[in-house]
């Protein structure tokens, strides 16, 4: 058995540089996978397969065997937390998450953080199962949604385009939606921290909207909470790396390095990686457009090598800017891992 | 009447920093004014009311006329260059834009730019007769959508959540999707110049998803394209500013002010002003968030004020960071020229 501290992920993670970047990418357990779409079909819903700890962990395993990938990552929702501080939460096909919405204050009524991680204990129950059948080297990374995503969710009941819900509370209303951030923040850090509890080595924070907000509400409520939770769980767990994904954070990115405290920063897209490389100091994991994987084949090659270089003899892993799209064929993803193993002359 | 090198938004716009900053907003005409909603009533759809200049002329100065901006935007719509191109438009009560898709090389032979300016001289009409009737000292703005966004809807057919057509498009043939963007890009410095031909006095290059893109794409497809029209229009109508607008730029937006030549930078809600005002030498504009002034009250103040502060000895526009909602109070518009106005001890 590998041990903890020789697992690639956690070296890069712990700060080291190594030959080739170790690899693992958003969304790589799902419906891109045949041997995925054949569990789902014997669930009801999605939610029902997030709360199967046999079945969930089986997802977790299913592209870490096919692929060869250097880390697992935990197979559920970030929306398990909305659900568990009681919020009403479904799945409906093809349309996305349906919460039914809190929108003020008054909302707040409706949410408790007491008995929260006995609600969420098949999620736990998971990460067990997973790392007991964690192949050699492969490190498993818990996860949850940052506490601003979660109350762009919560507000706006869904998707959104505009945010305009969860923005109007935050202007009309800061101490109110600061409430809940604090609230989301102290739920986030309880869920990540019984994760680890169970056996996650890495827990990843994504703040999948931390790109709608203005300079000032970016800080209050993707930096700060950021920096809670790092503290938090360094206290708690230490050794434990924390990765932060501000997603679309743009120009306040260096911002949110400096000040949270994050172990490695999740990088979008968007984010070009000569500059990231030569200006932030943190392990570094991205950024490849989940539609280069989609596309494939030279663009594909050409994309995988150009991250691979811009990471040489940097501490850094390789993933997508965003998750694995559905129709993205698998031999793609077979395709990604070969070239960024193979040696470069 | 006030010569056109006195109209305060030209002034700003050319470099000059005034004691107030000029202001106007994208989408100040629209569903959330009242009058707007009295003539669309009496039109069929949307797009009617595009093509009916004397329509179009009057709800392009009724935002001018009820609050008093700095200047007038065109009403029209970026879609109308596709359509005019040869795709097939139409716009859903309440769905938004949808076009038949081209998502490929072949798809191309579907579009002619020949005759496009005849097929979009209703917008040049609007134009001539929005200049006709401009307020003293007020400024009339024309605009087209960029390369890369009308690709964007030409590709996807309508909006998108992750641009899987487009950018595999893209990624799978480089040639071909680059020829789409030089026809678009010929398209809009004829759009952009027939405008200023027809009394524009200044024009914004919106390209709206350009924060969708790797660093190598948004150089290829959003700062080149930005470039030759800059080019283009500075050769023909020396001394009229363009605006360019790369929405969601992020990290990338001072490759885009230093390399495409624009005259004038507008910036979306999430580029944090102090940073611009130190670092950007061009004229700026931007960037309240539109949230921000549906919320109204102490938080719209503060975020005016807050706005004026970082453009203080500055040549800049006061403006939104992306367009008036459609359920905006129109007194929370009149409330955000008012503070923007008013004297600051």
């Amino acid at each position: 058995v590998v041990p903890r501290s020789e697992k690639p992920l956690l070296r890069a993670l712990g700060g080291e540089a190594l030959a080739c970047p170790p690899v693992w990418l958003m969304r790589q357990a799902g419906r891109y996978l045949p041997e995925y779409r054949a569990v789902r079909a014997h669930v009801g819903g999605f939610l029902d397969l997030c709360n199967a700890p046999a079945l969930a962990a089986e997802v977790t395993l299913q592209p870490v065997r096919r692929f060869g990938f250097d880390a697992a990552i935990l197979f559920s929702d970030i929306l398990v937390v909305p659900q568990a501080l009681g919020q009403p939460l479904e799945f409906l096909e093809g349309e996305g998450p349906k919460l039914d919405p809190i929108t003020n204050t008054a909302g707040l009524a409706r949410l408790s953080i007491d008995g929260l991680e006995d609600r969420l204990s098949p999620v736990y129950e998971t990460v067990r199962r997973v790392k007991a059948e964690l192949p050699d080297g492969v490190a498993l990374i818990g996860f949850s949604g940052a506490p601003w995503t979660l109350a762009c969710y919560m507000a706006e009941g869904g998707g959104s385009k505009d945010f305009a819900a969860v923005k109007r509370w935050a202007y009309a209303d800061p101490a109110g939606f600061g409430a809940l951030v604090d609230l989301l923040t102290e739920a986030v850090i309880g869920h990540l921290s019984r994760q680890i509890v169970a056996g996650a080595e890495a827990v990843q924070l994504f703040d999948s909207w931390a790109g709608v907000l203005a300079e000032e509400a970016f800080t209050r409520y993707v930096t700060v909470p950021a920096r809670r939770i790092a503290e938090a769980l360094h206290a708690r767990h230490p050794g434990v790396p924390l990765i932060g994904f501000p997603r679309g954070a743009g120009l306040m990115i260096a911002s949110y390095a400096d000040n949270t405290g994050v172990d490695a920063l999740a990088l979008d897209t968007t984010v070009p990686l000569g500059w990231a490389a030569r200006t932030l100091t943190v392990p570094l994991q991205g950024n490849l457009d989940p539609v280069c994987l989609l596309a494939g084949g030279e663009a594909l090659r050409n994309g995988v090598r150009a991250i691979r270089r811009a990471y040489a003899g940097r501490a850094a892993v390789f993933n997508l800017g965003h998750g694995v799209l559905p129709r993205t064929p698998p031999e793609h993803v077979a395709e990604l891992v070969r070239v960024l193993r193979e040696e470069i002359a």
